[in-house]
């Protein structure tokens, strides 16, 4: 199956999640906003945004064209993906839970953009700096710490260990945390590096992740965009508190 | 099949769109934490959420006990509820369709949630009332016509009828859209006075919704809570602007 993944150029952001799954199991796919040429680029993803001829028309990107479905939603992308690239286990209960998990980390992500705009997405951050300073001293204390305990607990109380999320194999949630790290090092750096001890679990699936051999030549690929302060994941020092 | 639902007794919150489900199918279910008596209440549902032996945690309520599994996530309880309840299509990609559309609405739902609570969860309304003053500004001009242009283009686009938000039966997304419009009314009376003549088929189905019989008898019980403030949708005049 050819797949064709139409997100924001120039961020990683939420596409990054499916991209990592597609790039783990090399999967043949085009990152279509990305390329230039005829049907391609940001013209042919607000296509799909715009045109009210499009049945199921997606609400915001990341999306998913396979065939002739298009499917968005980046928790509903990688539900759907799972099966057909092998990342999520068989059955039925095991991929409820694994959908779970990814809908908690939708959740994360969510309050993780929020804290650099927690007045409205139309406002630079400069123009909400002091709200979101307000806001990061919560986020800092208390919602990172609870996000991340839940899932080391996670980790922890897997019955077949704690080398994955879920089951004895790799699934998408296990890279999606490995997105989730890596970013919250980039964004908050030093909250991150007094809280890492408490997580060890985490961490190590992180290093794990990072070292796997596809991912890897990903991450030092022209493919993997660096994290940068236009995306869901940003470095302001005065918010690292 | 008897149906546990854990979530905060005293509003609707997001435990609400799954009630609605249930009641629609006249489902055999208990809602533990309204509940008294042993293995019941507040204390029953805390029991899953801290007790470190619980295979599969929920972060947090809503959680539907089914026989022996426990599902967490507003959305993925109605993915699993929908073909117990007949309340979605058979087909694979109609389902996906339905469960893009309710992430959507949880997405919607938590931008609502946060115009009250700008900053942080743990601080009240008024100890973030100037933050939310200026958010809902951009709330009430931007976000409610966004969702609501959508998701009135999808019913438009439905091609089996504007009846329906996806085929040409009930499903538990037209349950939730009717949920969304009674909240933003109570939350927003004055601006969704001016903007609903836009959305004339989401007032419908609204409608609709409200007079089928299994519906209509249930928001006449004890089992439907009133909105209030200490909920999702909340009544601030000085929000409503």
């Amino acid at each position: 199956m050819h797949y064709e993944l139409y997100y924001w150029p120039g961020i990683q952001g939420r596409g990054e999640f499916v991209r990592l799954a597609l790039e783990e199991a090399s999967a043949d796919y085009a990152d279509v906003a990305r390329l230039s040429g005829r049907d391609k680029g940001l013209t042919a993803m607000m296509y799909f945004l715009e045109n009210s001829k499009i049945n199921c028309p997606p609400f915001a990107p990341p999306f998913l064209k396979a065939g002739k479905i298009i499917i968005a939603q980046t928790s509903n992308i990688l539900q759907y993906l799972g099966p057909q690239l092998g990342l999520v286990p068989k059955a039925g209960a095991t991929r409820l839970w694994a959908h779970q998990l990814q809908l908690t980390i939708a959740d994360f992500v969510g309050e993780i953009h929020d804290v650099h705009h927690p007045v409205s997405g139309s406002l630079y951050y400069h123009q909400q700096k002091s709200e979101a300073k307000r806001r990061a001293g919560f986020f800092t204390q208390e919602r990172i710490a609870k996000f991340l305990y839940y899932f080391e607990r996670v980790l922890k109380g897997n019955p077949e260990g704690s080398n994955y999320m879920l089951g004895r194999r790799l699934s998408y949630v296990d890279l999606s945390i490995f997105q989730l790290i890596a970013g919250l090092r980039y964004a908050f750096p030093k909250r991150m590096k007094q809280l890492e001890p408490e997580y060890p679990r985490l961490v190590t699936v992180h290093d794990r992740i990072a070292s796997r051999p596809n991912i890897a030549i990903y991450l030092t690929s022209d493919r993997r965009m660096p994290f940068n302060n236009n995306d869901v994941f940003r470095y302001y020092p005065e918010l690292d508190t």
